[in-house]
């Protein structure tokens, strides 16, 4: 028998880079999964291929699905506006209406198909505290629909849902990236596209926040 | 305030028909919903379409997501064979995994966004006794991770999961077809694509037992 597989969910973001490499440290053979699900730049899906080739994934599957034809976020309709001003407390008009619940979904499929005991995400409730499926919660019940849901569960142990960020802040995942060796330099965070980030949308406040608090470096591009 | 709104799975077959049939004799404004998941034919999708029509949908999305790339499916991939080390019992080949996993999820992020207090689904759990995604124990554990991971779920009731067919025989849902008048004879059942259904697979001999039994006449065109 080989070494175990894990799928993980890379979004070419921060947090999910982290995951997936502390899914590699764990021993983890990496089938790394990628939803292009319509978001407004493909920026990110530049990062997650790099991320995954940097990671030596044996597998990076990315999957389509054109969230934006469901609508409600200003992540995937370009008729709303991504927020700029700051984070304001309560469901940011950039949550995608139940996308981890969708993400997963997937992962828990793909999983199933290559026999994966493991799906990682990066999914954060400390500073995502707005998105409903970030929240603990929501992973536990997740996890078991996806035992019920699927013949891995009937059959063996089931696919596990591993959300190993998920209380941690941003500053703390920053340090573990570092220790751990995550490739964060490869990692996009911008709500923008384009070959600097803006410095200015929430997701870029926040990554700014976690380096800071921290104490590391940087090493993207910014405009400001 | 209008009436309210239920998103109804259709993949074009008999069972989603009668399901969605229900919610519109429920007094639901219809939000239908077919995904495109790279099944062998495109047959069904037709159905799909013809049955939203008839059933006065608000709209028919059809959201299209390529599940042959994750394979694992004789539904979705050709090359696949019954593997060597033997198919476990009671779990057939034409398994997609965890296909109603990610059905209900795409359909609960239509609800959110549309403002939809229920999902129907025709998931079934006596015929497709060998399908892990049909129990009873998983709709009602992803009911509670919908509800859990949606903003809907946070600031008013949330989505309800309905599967209205769940305890149902073939024969007693051709009964409930025939009394609440659901466009049967628009639907198709057949693993095969082509004009006339098969007759032979294991979905078109479900679909005549279930007519014979419920002692109603199938209207679509067979070979045999």
């Amino acid at each position: 028998m080989g070494r175990q597989k894990a799928v993980v969910l890379l979004s070419g973001g921060l947090d999910s880079c982290v995951s997936a490499t502390l899914a590699k440290s764990e021993g983890f053979d990496i089938f790394a999964l990628t939803i292009d699900y319509g978001q407004r730049h493909k920026r990110e899906l530049r990062s997650a291929s790099a991320v995954a080739k940097s990671l030596g994934a044996k597998k990076h599957l990315v999957m389509k699905i054109d969230m934006a034809k469901i609508g409600g976020s200003a992540l995937t309709d370009k008729k709303l506006r991504v927020p700029k001003s700051g984070v304001k407390p309560g469901i940011p008009i950039t949550y995608v209406p139940a996308r981890n619940l969708v993400f997963l979904s997937i992962a828990v499929s793909y999983a199933e198909a290559v026999g994966a005991a493991r799906v990682y995400i990066g999914a954060n409730s400390v500073d995502y505290s707005g998105y409903p499926d970030c929240r603990p919660e929501f992973i536990r019940a997740f996890s078991r629909a996806a035992r019920l849901g699927t013949k891995a569960g009937v059959e063996v142990r089931g696919v596990r849902i591993i959300a190993p960020l998920q209380n941690l802040s941003k500053g703390d995942i920053v340090r573990l990236g570092a220790k751990s060796g995550a490739p964060m330099h490869l990692t996009w965070s911008c709500y923008e596209g384009g070959e600097r980030a803006c410095g200015k949308c929430d997701s870029c406040r926040l990554r700014l926040k976690g380096f800071e608090q921290a104490g590391a470096i940087d090493k993207i591009k910014y405009k400001i």
